[in-house]
């Protein structure tokens, strides 16, 4: 079953230089509409509205992700370490590159709103009626389910399940190193072979050779860099927001029976109506949801149409910043606001980065659970936490900023700051 | 007029590093709607089905097309040359940044079905009643007059032509450095700094400077491998073949009076009618025509949607090479094909890469006023064409391939081989 | 007296591309024999025993820092700065190019034998008859002593000091750049070109627009890394120990009138008799170094030859590592390497990397004067401390590692093993 | 005997990233003295004095080599090729580490003045008593004239030999990406983990699948480039002829008995009696060389003297470039020189690149036996040489300069320029 390929595939890679298909099962997963998907589908959501070199899909993505876990195991399998599953190389390569099947478009925004998770999805696509599933099956009948358990981290050996989905999986290496060169910031690069040199099976888990510290160090302060460098930048965040704001605009005129001038396409009405199927979540991608933006552009909900052109036409939010919670005085901005005739729960946004589904590392937090430690291997197989030995990691580990972000349309605000008393225009610089 | 912004902008760009904003007319054609669309154009058109990597967009290329421009002329400006023309800065930054405006979806598919030019519409862009005219006009009523003559090649003077579009432009050096970065490939890369350093403006034209001889050697090499391993990749041809039928199909059916199951949007209809103008081209993006494609998967017309689920799904035709070309045996197989019941216009495309707008330096063809050769400027003042000195550009000048490539359906074929006689499908290898 | 080279030359440099230099001053300086003797002394002294590629010269770095230094006041004098002192250009060139034209051979090693500064020598040549200082009197009878006063931290102009001189200098931002070059490890690189945007002139210094300050950050993070991997790093110490022994011994065999087999060079004995000039300094390089270490291996003084072979055959100490300082434990080694008939002094040496002339970044040490803060530059001009905004910064500032390293000769420990007792036998693992 | 090292040991290298070290064999080998001493020998003799990085050693370019290698064959094992003789390895890995071990100080030079070639010292180093023999002993009493054989291109079995010595073997690959890695020219850089990928053992030879072609094009172009951009600089050219003329003149004094002032070392002594054995060439290195030459600044031998500042100092011969070969013109210049008060056999050298032992791949010339094409391997198992399949490999086979070069000293010419008539005048520019 494995190796079958009678000569193994390489797809060129910026990234990687090369990925390697070895097996017949992974080139048919590629070649499903499901995966083939992705390629409409945006890695990074808006950033490309901040960083214009960050058009890459999740397509690019997921092979990224197999390659390094494919590379993972093929080092283990030279080396023979004895914790080392080999049975369960192709469920791992599966999991790995399917990770990612379920993201919607601009995923973030769209499942804050309609309460999505494209862990769900991924599911629903691996186990429902679909091409991804009936190449599965032909591996086992009961193959689908592993690799969902893998992606949902209910499968019974850990090991696997921290390969695709840890505090230092195949997925955040790649990501780095990606997002960093399609962005072209400098602050993603570690040295990945260096780290796929020091990984090592070890009771259940994968663990780091003591000597790797460095390169850990290294690819930890890669992390928290892109994170404060690239996914939250401020204009990153505007975008969002505004994407968020045509969702929840969208879906509140529908639900209130609006009469939209364009026909919206079945998938959105299902999207809208929660009676979204694999079938419908298949066609709702990102050119989908760019083509329904520009036909919003001239819907007569003025307060619709201005986002969608805010949107395609990128003119985000302005925004200013304040180091403490206010909600006195946010709340004040927005019956301001309210009084002024804008529409206060879309004209001010406060946004706080910190409280996002990604984090920084930090040991001692309650999610240790989902996020178990990096552990490093010392002499006489002695294993510790690796914020243990080093200061740097240490030192970090408990970091996090206290800015609030308040996001509003600067020219919209300009042309009511007669409303304003002197506090309010002096905040926004009116 | 010039250096104008307070404080210079700039963009993070993988491919330069920074992207250097220092005028406001710049900074507000970048912000129009009509240059925000590039956006939504893939540089490479369907490459991204070889080359993964391959999703970046018109707009990213724009961008690094005007900061090369800017760097060659602030070079200029440095060393004080006499022979450049100070006052047609702004000219120039502004025809770099827009020679690429008019570029729809899929540009050259699009263009060959629907007989239109990319450079044509750029001019009605720059000319008619849009945001990007809008703001050309606020330098002088006749300004994007003059910006649409350079990049009409008209402007009275060449040299500011030629930083533009030439054998050696701007343009060129952006794409094959960014389709070279983007892709993953080794080819593209050559020494731009090199090249920047040993342009001079001499006597109306841009010349280089003898010592500069194997930096363009280098970048002539590029070009030379980046056609035939990236641009001309049979893999890539093949999508470009699928996306043209789709159109072909589409446009003939609405020829016909076909009642398309699904509502067509406003531009694709005047596009089909031959009635687009400015506002309609502005929709017409990647996101429209993949949308469009997506429904289209399931109209009744079954050439038309199975057409469609091969380019969305990325299942390309195979194809055969033949050294020569051979019209009798084409019409003999289109015959057969027809026999057999399949589309003998559809399901048999001949492609030979060679007779296309891209092309291979070559002195001494007739199209050399489009193309003035490269001259070095030697001692004495001395110049020659580069294909004089340079043993290696004289020897790949008058370089061609001469292989056909047979475009067809696999699996429709091999449904059908029991109607074909032995030679065809040995041919086809059935 | 500026840009007065009719073309400018370049170099061409795997750092930055290219070196230009636009003056005539520069020019001659790069080209007398005291500059060029740069190329005879390695930039990392012994760490091409441990990374093989560390084989780069002064010289490079030499232009390094001129080059870095060139970008940084040419973007002062494009954005014309008020606080930036246009005239005294030249001066800070001259500078940053012969700050480091006093290195000897392997110099830290070197200088801690025999009590010398690089920073003495390189004003004595500066100041002394040379032909650097025959080149630089060209520009004004005085200019000898503004250059050197700028490099012994004494001219009345702080800004230009901390050009050369600070704690984040062109100097330090060429060798941690060049360095990771050459070694091959990814762990120097960071964004030069984002901060050399950032940098302003300030009241008298250069302070760092606050939106670079992560720029900073991975500036300050690189920088513990290549301490720490490469510069640190327990082989180059070893290879060090060696080095500094084989200085130590060859002075105390001279100084008790020991007769060396081979002819030693005049510069060397001036050396251990300390009275060495500049003309002697000058033929003091890393090839005549060697060529009298190959000669040394012949000694009949057995201490002196055998540590001559360790240290050109790479047949290094070997080391162990404790956590605490220890002297008696260290003084009871040393009694019984006596006793079995070992050198003590020179068969265990302790080693503590932290208390060498590199150092960590730390606010609040009592070396403030000579190395002040990086100051950030906010709004309304407020300046602050780097370390008040960024927690990164604050975190690592206090940090240091507390391992002692004891190298000592393995086989020749091994051989005597029989007189130690069974703790020692232990610790060394005998 | 293979794979034997309990855990392998790495090199971090800036070409290949790292170096792997698998076999104990290939471990005591580096640690040899002789493979020691390639540290103090540059792989690029004086090409530093015109890239200044180019630095590197052949220590840095061997370890590269057996890399290469190690990768090649890791290859053809796992892809358990019929045609790669397994037991063939090591030979292969001892062969390519070892193949330049017989390099002397600025090789070239010193081999045509002294007659010596660098092949006989590698092969008397493997054969003669050395540690390198002695390691090799260990392996087969045998392994030692092995190892040699396959190095003098004697070993029966050619792919062992064509692995390290053809048009595209391990040797030029790793030099190519060194040289461009470390002069940091973009000329050299190529595709070497395709070129790895396509590499086949077949019928005894490696030949070349043929979907790899355009990598071995690009491999070849890289190779002209650097040949005319890197190896044959004329600023290159002229430090060498400089280093030759050193070499001449001291030989030339030594044979007519002058008294040398400085003590000459023993192994130069018998570098010009030619009665050098192992022993002594040991001892001949860069260290050894440059402080001789530092002594012979003070000779008496004004020529010596001379040329040796020159050298050391970097002040090298002009030249002029003359399309044709013009033996009657140079005789007259040197009459004219000797009526000057010149030396003719040092003042005038005339250089003519092409004529090296570095050469351009022309295929048809008679030095085929020595240098097998590169071969396609095609459908049907189909060999053909790859000129034949590649336009552009055809196009440049045949290629050559002719420019000779007419190096002299600018400075003495003019101090006699009123000896010369005015076509010599002219000629020099006097």
């Amino acid at each position: 079953m494995r190796y079958d390929l009678a000569e193994e595939k390489v797809f060129k890679d910026p990234v990687h230089k090369y990925i390697y298909v070895q097996d017949r099962t992974i080139w048919n997963l590629i070649n499903t509409k499901e995966f083939q998907r992705l390629r409409r589908i945006r890695q990074l959501g808006t950033s490309y509205l901040t960083f214009h070199g960050a058009e890459h899909s999740r397509f690019s993505h997921s092979l990224g992700v197999y390659e390094i876990t494919r590379k993972i195991i093929s080092q283990f399998e030279r080396s023979r370490y004895a914790d080392w599953p080999e049975e369960e190389r192709l469920l791992c390569l599966c999991a790995s590159l399917l990770h990612d099947v379920g993201h919607g478009p601009f995923s973030h925004s769209i499942e804050d709103v309609f309460d999505m998770h494209h862990e769900a999805w991924t599911c629903r696509i691996i186990l429902e009626e679909t091409e991804v599933n009936s190449v599965l099956r032909t591996v086992s009948p009961d193959f689908p389910e592993k690799v969902a358990s893998v992606i949902c981290k209910t499968y019974d050996k850990p090991i696997v399940i921290s390969l695709i989905s840890s505090q230092m999986d195949a997925d955040r290496m790649d990501y780095l190193l990606r997002d960093a060169y399609y962005t072209g910031v400098n602050y993603g690069t570690f040295d990945l072979d260096r780290i796929l040199r020091v990984l090592r099976p070890y009771q259940g888990r994968i663990v780091v050779k003591e000597s790797g510290m460095h390169a850990v160090e290294d690819y930890l302060m890669s992390r928290y860099q892109m994170y404060w460098q690239v996914y939250f930048h401020p204009v990153t965040r505007s975008s969002e927001i505004i994407l968020r704001q045509i969702f929840r605009r969208a879906k509140e005129l529908y639900t209130h029976g609006y009469a939209f001038l364009s026909k919206m396409p079945d998938a959105l009405v299902a999207l809208f109506a929660g009676t979204l199927d694999v079938n419908g979540y298949y066609r709702l991608d990102e050119a989908l949801v760019q083509t329904v933006f520009m036909q919003w552009t001239e819907e007569p909900d003025e307060l619709l149409a201005e986002l969608c052109r805010r949107f395609l036409h990128r003119r985000l939010y302005q925004y200013i910043t304040m180091d403490q919670r206010d909600e006195a005085l946010w709340t004040r901005i927005r019956h301001a606001f309210g009084a002024a005739g804008l529409h206060p729960e879309y004209h001010l946004e406060v946004d706080y980065p910190f409280d996002l589904p990604y984090h920084v590392y930090r040991p001692g937090t309650t999610d240790l659970e989902d996020k178990p430690p990096i552990l490093l291997l010392g002499d006489q197989d002695k294993l510790e936490d690796i914020s243990v030995k080093s200061d740097i990691i240490r030192s970090i580990a408990g970091l996090h900023r206290g800015k609030f972000h308040l996001y509003y349309p600067e020219e919209t605000l300009a042309k009511q700051k007669y409303y304003f008393d002197s506090e309010i225009r002096q905040l926004f610089g009116l």
